[in-house]
């Protein structure tokens, strides 16, 4: 089982060493071969995803992926800046189904911005579509406006697209994902006004028909994301758009004030797979040993689930993380009263000591 | 002065009653002439936006709106839908600017789903464009793919559109705003995917030459959704597009936990305004007498500022909800303990008594 690691940036390096200390106190056949993606791997040959990066990632088993960005890079042009090597992996490997479940650890209750009442016990995944949309849909670029109301001015244009394939592909995930849950699905468009969505929402109910067993309900992104923050715990799988996934994905996980600990996945028709933690680069700790590792080694944990097959693996770390929290340790950024703050390093020997 | 009244449907007409009884109480030379919109149109007309409920809209100096919508005209082919009716109109009388506030009043703060110390004293500023983007952006429909990975199948697609005179005019109406407040305004895209976004924060920082006494700050939507539900105190005024906007607007006030509060004008370049509340139709309480019509009271305030140049009347009509709040009354949306709960019509006395 090969696995391609992926340290990038800013904290990326630090969170990626301990999950790879994890991973090989399983004693596992595992082989890792790291490359450099991002930033780092700008100044180290000039793009942020180097040809011999992404062909390590196609040919693994899974990437196990840090973070990319840093603001010194915000003056790039855009093909070079930092975050288009993950946009170029998501494309390249096809990494069409993003899990990103957004839980609320008992133990972080405390750390969300919701009333306690609200977050206690909140478990939803959030499957977002990741190769599709207005992210990747051509034609886009810069013109003079050909028509409307500001003909002939400078205008700057993107395509929102869908096709039933893509839409019947994601679909699927989210009602199979629901049938291991608690079997209710939340398809979320803005079919009242966008073409896309009502297709969208049109094949989503179609495919839905497969699965009388799962309830599914269909929701307006402008309300989802009030009834994130008005009643989260109603939802179960959320399933949406590249575009919308992405904004609600990560209001989901702020408000559960565990996103130093939120892992995801993203994987393509094969099984093939990316795994990292739900939040970014942090460039302003980088460096100073205290960043959270926890959502990294979640992280990996999803990865021996869903692309290596090894679910008593994933259990392991899981139960080991559990271990470490009810022990009482926590990095800086999950730290409350009568807890013992550790470093980075510090966290991944606990998980490695609990395995 | 002349004003469309347009009560639309659900609770639209309840809570309008309420707004014009505080209007008429002010004894200014107002002309107000009520004609049918949304779904309510639709059956008096077979048109959610009548001919003859735009050409008043478009002959008023302000028009005062209710809400549309209602489940039962789902079915309904998209052009006769309720919703129609807002979006013809804001693209009709080229109302491109909506303000809307998300405060969190005093008295409510127990209302909000964060932390009473995270919202007390809110006081937030979201300008959303409301002409442009991916909601009027041409062309859009459905089709057989004509290239990518899924050349050939049914698809829909949809375009973002941003000229620099859109934005320019945008801009300018974020800063003149924030002179008037905390002068900072944060802007919001996502420049990193989106070439629209590229456009849009490279012309706001040129507008900004003009405004040095204005903070400027960069968010990406992502982002922007995440910092909202964790330190909403950190923004003054948020300027974004279209789409981001209907996302963010909703979640902010949504978080404040005054919703029920909230009014929102919408404007074009000549002065003439939209006032409606930030919540909708409602259609599960209509007809009970117990909608709040506060929100529709405060748009009628913002219409007397904003587009009839009463700024004392506003101020009356403030100060009165103001009085009214803290005499202990509410309507059930924002009860709490030891307050009177009253009805739609109450509450609109109570202004009037208060004025
Ligand atoms: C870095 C950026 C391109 C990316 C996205 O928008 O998809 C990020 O926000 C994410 O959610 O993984
Ligand atoms: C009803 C709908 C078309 C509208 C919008 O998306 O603009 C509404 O959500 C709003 O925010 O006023």
């Amino acid at each position: 089982m090969k696995i391609a690691v992926l340290p990038g940036d800013g904290i990326g390096p630090e969170i990626i060493a301990e999950a790879v200390k994890v991973l090989k106190a399983l004693a596992l056949p595992l082989e890792m071969e790291t490359a450099p993606v991002g930033g780092a791997a700008y100044e180290a040959a000039g793009h942020p995803l180097p040809e011999a990066t992404l062909r390590l990632a196609q040919q693994a088993d899974a990437v196990l992926f840090g973070a990319v960005g840093d603001w010194k890079y915000d003056t790039l042009p855009r093909p070079l800046r930092p975050e288009q090597a993950i946009l170029g992996l998501r494309q390249a490997l096809g990494l069409f189904a993003n899990f990103r479940p957004a839980i609320c650890y008992p133990q972080l209750t405390h750390a969300s911005s919701l009333k306690p009442e609200l977050v206690a016990g909140l478990d939803i995944l959030i499957i977002r579509e990741l190769t599709g949309d207005i992210y990747f849909g051509q034609p886009r670029g810069r013109r003079r406006a050909p028509d409307g109301p500001f003909a002939g001015a400078e205008e700057a244009f993107d395509t929102m697209r869908y096709s039933r394939p893509e839409i019947e592909r994601i679909a699927r995930v989210a009602f199979e994902a629901a049938r291991q849950r608690r079997r209710k699905v939340t398809s979320v468009d803005k079919a009242n006004v966008l073409e896309t969505s009502q297709l969208w929402k049109d094949v989503v109910a179609e495919v839905h028909r497969d699965y009388p067993d799962v309830e599914l309900e269909h929701m307006y992104v402008d309300n989802a994301a009030m009834q994130l923050v008005k009643a989260p715990k109603k939802f179960d799988v959320l399933v949406t758009g590249n575009m919308f996934g992405d904004i609600l994905s990560d209001e989901a996980a702020m408000l559960t004030g565990s996103i130093g600990m939120l892992p995801s996945a993203s994987l393509n028709e094969r099984g093939q797979g990316l795994y990292e933690p739900s939040h970014g680069s942090a460039p302003d700790i980088a460096g100073k040993g205290v960043a959270n590792p926890l959502a990294t080694i979640l992280s990996a944990a999803m990865m021996l689930r869903f692309s290596l097959k090894q679910p008593e693996a994933a259990a392991r770390i899981e139960a080991a993380v559990q271990t470490v929290l009810a022990d009482g340790l926590r990095t800086a950024d999950i730290a409350s009263d009568g807890c013992t703050v550790v470093g980075t390093a510090a966290m991944g020997d606990a998980v490695v000591r609990a395995l």
